[in-house]
């Protein structure tokens, strides 16, 4: 099945103004198709030995967010003197999540162990079912993008919290906590580019032929 | 900025009908402008605090091409003895790579130590820098589909054979190696489905409402 220039160009707009959505969420609720939809996406993915580890768990209500939210800010608190003084300002500044105002939560986790012990491809790179996972979650992504749902995705927390406030079995990887809603808008650039706090890389320099060259 | 419902489509078109490529690839090469846009496509991945921690090294020579192949060779003989025996069989049988066959060689790697020491939304969950890697790789895949470019993630290779055919520093992890090239024909379904390897799993099963459930 060839892919046209018009849906090539379809897709390259989806991932240049894909955004880390942590604010600017509104409070309309996803209808169930769109949800269905990015899950296809998520399970669409590729996965090592077509293992297909990830499990989704979704989140509406607002007493297991707010423990979520607790959570963050703990972790948050915890994170702030990791950086240098000068830069402590800015970080307390910066919005890092949107777990209660986003109406819809999905915790993707990878269970190591399905269609095991031994998969494919995952013989000699034992964390390729952990990023088969991420592929998941990354064409989730881009599906909320293309739904024009903002998401964003939540690192500042621990795994236990997770664990314990949504019930995941001891032997399952939690890989990320997303937060999904309409938004009111997209912003053109990532909000870190746009504060200043670190540029857009020059590809050029990012490319090597041949050998590695720096 | 909006996305329409046809651009949405398309987006859901180059998903579902992405492949990981082993066979089929054909020798034409692949202009410059489209792996520019490939690159492109993976550069704007998300990435922890902007981090942007990815490097790409190309490869089109034939003779590090060898070196590659034959570690991969060492590797999938290595992995033969853990699978079951009456799985062996089936495992010789599967084409794993298209290291050779396959124009051009990527392999992406993560510098952690990139815009660090100290990294916004990496200081609770330190993985997140690897994951934003697979993120690239990942828009990557789409990209390469959506140019009716074929894609395969070579996992079964120590990463030390990649480390001293690419003259990888030491601090940088390496993870993952890309074949890419134009194929005669995309399969409809993952490779492992069809040779009745391992089934497509019940989306219905991994969506958990709440909280896990099984």
């Amino acid at each position: 099945m060839k892919v046209s220039e018009v849906e090539r160009e379809a897709l390259y707009k989806v991932i240049f103004s894909r955004r880390d959505v942590r604010k600017d969420f509104i409070s309309t609720p996803i209808p169930d198709d769109v949800i269905g939809r990015i899950l296809q996406a998520g399970h669409h993915a590729p996965s090592v030995g077509f293992m297909q580890p990830w499990d989704f768990i979704l989140v509406t209500d607002d007493e297991t967010k707010s423990t979520i939210k607790k959570g963050y800010e703990a972790a948050r608190l915890e994170s702030i003197n990791q950086f240098a003084e000068d830069k402590q300002a800015d970080y307390k500044r910066f919005k890092l999540e949107g777990i209660m105002e986003a109406p819809l939560g999905i915790c993707v986790t990878c269970d190591r162990e399905r269609n095991g012990p031994v998969v494919i491809g995952r013989t000699i790179k034992p964390e390729m079912d952990l990023y088969s996972t991420v592929c998941a979650i990354q064409n989730m992504w881009l599906a909320a993008r293309a739904e024009n749902i903002g998401l964003g995705w939540v690192s500042i927390i621990h795994d236990d919290v997770l664990r314990e406030a949504l019930a995941i079995p001891e032997h399952i990887d939690i890989i990320g906590y997303l937060c999904l809603g309409y938004v009111e808008k997209f912003n053109d650039k990532p909000e870190l580019e746009e504060f200043g706090w670190l540029a857009r890389e020059d590809i050029n320099h990012l490319i090597h032929r041949g050998k590695w060259s720096k």
